[in-house]
């Protein structure tokens, strides 16, 4: 170990208490708005969660900076202001639990028809009893299955239903699932599912990859989430189809973003909106917190930082 | 196997074809409103779920009855009726998939805000981030650690919460909670815990269980979710814990039942209230359907039936 320790800023007291045992280190709290007390030093920076600070202001004068930690997954208005010789790592991880929740919650929230019994609370009314949907022996397809599609399913598994995993990819399964479908496979496998829960990246192939020809797919009364991005899914196709009472969507992300007053989506029927909140939790400080600790120690040990997703410490973002 | 077959009665075709491929048999479709084709040798009748037919009525001239097979868990009203010499059984785990479902679609709905969202949805305006809670992380003890509230804790295991398990009496732990907690010890637990799931049966020993002291001992923030019965829960005290903005609550069960017009439980803050559908959904007709099945299959080969809740054949129910 270094005789000169290691320096390192992050963005509350907390996250330093976190890192209060570990030896050869000094810890600076910094929340990137005033200049860095110790900024010529700093070799690791973690970023404000939620913040609009721009990389160009913050690393002014940072000489010694190796490694900025992100606490969100999304770092691609980073990447252009990135200096030379630093390494951009984002949050992978660190919001699964936080989204996989969200991912349950909207599609409990609809099989179980909570929109119905609130609207019947706020006018004081007790439903007459009817058979309704459960979620069991419902058909799950999770379409996308990185990391955060892994903890749907795992949260889905005990909940009696048939869950289908769809990756860029086939591959083989896990504890989940059988086998990891193909892309290629949606569409053969869409009009078996009960519930689609959309979690893909996006990218080129993503975009618009729920169109009208896919939404169609679906059988009759079937749910789509999506807790990934809104431009994954047509929004007008999946109106359209929710308007005619054919199928029920929930969604945390929708496209555009904010959704403006006037949109469709909003009073659709059969369709939950929730404004982005998948990963805003408070289960998000204590995992954050976890990793930075992982990078620190890393750093400490000479070892590679993890969750790289840019610059000179680049290697496949696991 | 004699040779006469067994003669039972179901309340829809659809039971009947589960059936089909048993030998030795001879199942009437049976809606219990008219007199029962072959009502000398019926042996087994299953009653149609959510019935408001009576014991007494029914059983006229069935002179070979031998079991009354309910799609309820609830039997007392139908004690008191059942002639002599016919066992009643109950749909005890028939509703389990369906009940402990419901528990998590509270208890999510409400960690994560869904009611504000949904109101928010009906004035299409999309709420600013802010850092919201998960159900991640927090602690969650099950009051009634039965065969529900096992399907419960089940459901809850992948959520990354900890959980604790309260029965009438101490005992071992199972692969969910490393030890079951006896009821005398709820008052201690109750203070460490953020989210509390009661679905302990109403006996004279839980009515009014949750009362004013109980509740008093839930920390500030903490969430109630019933799916057991109104009663165990004081519900007074309940909405002036609510109404104080220190505790949230989502109840599928009130009391009284249904919940009149003017009941301030509807508006009291926090409070999300579903009219009693924990059990009433399409799960439980293949769980209904395979009960009994395994009920005739036990009375074809001269053994006791399950769930027997009163009469000759009586023993404890499992």
């Amino acid at each position: 170990m270094s005789a000169t320790p290691l320096v390192v800023s992050v963005p509350e007291a907390e996250y330093a208490q976190a890192l209060a045992d570990l030896d050869g280190l000094d810890v600076v709290v910094w929340d990137m708005e005033q200049p860095h007390p110790r900024g010529r030093d700093l070799r690791l920076a973690v970023m404000p969660y939620m913040t609009k600070l721009r990389l160009t202001e913050i690393v002014q004068g940072l000489d010694s900076l190796e490694v900025v930690q992100l606490q969100s997954a999304g770092y691609e208005q980073f990447v252009d202001e990135l200096p030379d010789g630093v390494t951009l790592c984002n949050a992978a991880g660190v919001h699964d639990a936080s989204t996989a929740e969200l991912a349950l919650t909207l599609t409990l929230a609809s099989v179980r028809d909570i929109p119905e019994f609130l609207a019947a609370q706020e006018r004081s009314h007790w439903e007459p009893l009817r058979l309704r949907t459960a979620l069991a022996d419902k058909r799950v397809l999770i379409l996308g299955y990185g990391q955060i599609g892994r903890a749907i399913a795992r949260r889905f598994a005990p909940f009696e239903v048939t869950l289908t995993a769809v990756a860029s990819q086939a591959r083989a399964g896990d504890e989940l699932v059988p086998h990891v479908h193909g892309i290629g496979e949606l569409g053969q496998l869409l009009p078996h599912h009960d519930v689609v829960v959309v979690i893909v990246p996006l990218t080129d192939a993503t975009r618009g990859l729920m169109d009208a020809e896919m939404l169609g797919r679906m059988p009759d009364g079937a749910l789509l989430v999506n807790v990934a991005r809104g431009s994954v899914v047509d929004t007008g196709a999946l109106v359209a189809e929710c308007a005619s009472g054919r199928l029920r969507a929930a969604l945390d992300v929708t496209d555009p973003e904010p959704l403006p007053p006037e949109h469709p989506l909003w009073s659709t029927p059969g369709v939950i909106v929730t404004p982005h909140v998948g990963g805003a939790t408070d289960a998000m400080r204590p995992r954050a917190m976890s990793l930075v600790r992982r990078q620190v120690e890393a750093l400490l040990a000479g070892e590679p930082v993890d969750n790289v997703v840019a610059g000179p410490l680049s290697h496949p973002v696991r």
